[in-house]
């Protein structure tokens, strides 16, 4: 029989946890001028990547961070068993032009901006679960081919509000396996969709600050933690309003994460200088700020353990213009320093 | 250490075979008037299944196939540890909006038409590795909302070729568990993406069969099998186009499948009397004809052991405007009577 792995309502201890054995960050050239410029592995000169369009130059990122994953690795495409990859676009074009000449089989994956957190948590699963020896987790944004995709021509010049987030501009890849690191993961709790009603879709942190909530919330009780427990609790994109919102609605269920609180997209812009509102967002903020902040201060022990909960605004232009409201989910993972 | 259960170049042979307990399929008028109609769990009176869009309508009907499946095994949301779902709408909106109050933490997947391969192939990886005693596979296409997304509005009444398909409104689901029953997942061979670089969106069939070929192919290398040892070898959605196309392809790599060989959106109309053309198609086309038609031959031993290879065209109206290819996936399944 297999091992009983689950613990409380919906999440994962792992018996055997897998590694991060590598990562790999490449940004735009919006990021690289951002407080965590010097620590991401490629700043491209330009957003377009020397592609004709905007969802090629994400397939790029894909594919660059990647490559560099694996060289840190050692590792060559057949090694790598299994891909856990997506992004935000329609029918997960980036991704599938990005890898059809890996060759690696592909699981497409999409949560919106969680997604990180779900390629990250299946990689997990089936590396623990010795189907693969290596597996990827592969995640990407862009902000030219999400604004297409949800909002406004770039050449329409809108005006954003405040509330709003951008892009990131931004790929990151990781690498599991069995094989000892100074990075495991221990393990995760998958989120649900909770929905409150929000519609405004130039306000993403409210639509997600729930969602990132109920995991968090779910993560506390069903491995009997506290907030003290983890050195940082790192939400992917909520920005300043979600985040405000999110200690709220915590404290409101008895925790206050007031101390270990820490949003990827607060930490991948300078907000003033770089106008860009509320944060940043997208499947790759969460992604790059893993692999260029978070990761590194895990392996050199600077943090034991680390709450990792990309979150997702689950919205399409078609439910938009139809009016329904912006559904979230996130997915968290437990990362400790060994 | 975990068990390795890796075999040849990418598929999983499980040492503790997960089991289909359950499953359900719901269709819209037209999939009901045609071969299966008896066969269906639900037929539904209109297309629109009283909903004010054909996105809520596929959402409905997500829902109602889950709901029916877990009749069917007498269980209750709450004993659904986890859902592995997903359609063919950008930002799988059919599938967000289906589930959200169901409250069972979600894997959104995508793979275009692949994915009711996706889905069954993770849900059975992830049961068979202990993580969860239940788990549902979910997935969904709606004529409607399908033409929308891809190609042009139904007012539009743009003639179709004689190589189109014609997307399925239906959906099925799938519960797994180790508990034992009649059918169990006795292995995956997940897909890579295969580009021959067909750009025609109105022939999926040849988008796809190429990639059919290569997961067929592979499968029978990993498992050292010949097509007899396949009572049935089921593709997708190939329609008659793809379904020539494969047998050729894996002909000229030295197998002859024609003996074996079905294609559910062959199977779910009667071409010439329904006006489908090529034959049926989308994400709930091999989910509803695997729970009407092919689950209860494996239940009753008719088929002793069945390749399920649904199959994917990844194709987004934005790389199809940008003049790319359509890249095509297939994600199989081994199933068995036992």
């Amino acid at each position: 029989m297999a091992i009983d792995q689950t613990i409380g309502m919906q999440s994962i201890q792992f018996q055997n946890s897998p590694y991060i054995i590598s990562s790999a960050s490449v940004v735009g050239p919006k990021e690289g001028e951002g407080p965590l410029g010097e620590y991401f592995d490629l700043v491209a000169p330009d957003a377009g990547l020397g592609e004709q369009t905007w969802e090629q130059a994400e397939s790029t990122m894909q594919k660059e961070a990647l490559q560099t994953a694996m060289e840190k690795a050692k590792l060559t495409l057949p090694q790598i068993r299994y891909l856990f990859g997506g992004d935000l676009l329609a029918q997960l074009i980036a991704t599938s032009f990005g890898n059809g000449e890996t060759n690696i089989p592909l699981f497409g994956l999409y949560g919106a901006c969680s997604t990180c957190g779900e390629s990250l948590a299946l990689a997990a699963m089936i590396v623990a679960g010795g189907y693969a020896d290596y597996a990827a987790a592969l995640t990407s944004s862009h902000f030219g081919s999400a604004e297409k995709e949800f909002r406004f021509p770039l050449g329409y010049g809108n005006q954003r509000p405040l509330s709003a987030t951008w892009t990131v501009t931004g790929s990151g890849a990781f690498i599991l396996s069995a094989q000892k690191s100074h990075v495991r993961v221990c393990g995760v709790t998958p989120g649900r969709i909770v929905d409150m009603g929000v519609k405004d879709n130039m306000n993403m942190g409210a639509c997600m600050a729930p969602a990132a909530c109920d995991t968090i919330y779910q993560n506390f009780m069903d491995f009997n933690r506290q907030p003290q427990d983890y050195d940082r609790i790192v939400t992917g994109d909520l920005g300043t309003i979600g985040q405000k919102l999110l200690i709220q609605l915590l404290k409101e269920k008895g925790f206050d994460i007031s101390q270990q609180h820490m949003d990827c997209g607060i930490e991948v812009y300078d907000a003033e200088k770089q106008d860009t509102h509320a944060g940043g967002s997208g499947c790759g903020c969460s992604a790059v700020v893993l692999a260029a902040l978070i990761l590194p201060k895990l392996r050199q022990g600077v943090w034991k353990r680390v709450l990792f909960v990309p979150t997702g605004a689950l919205l399409s232009k078609v439910s938009f213009n139809e009016g329904r409201s912006i559904p979230g989910i996130a997915h968290a993972v437990v990362l400790e320093h060994c």
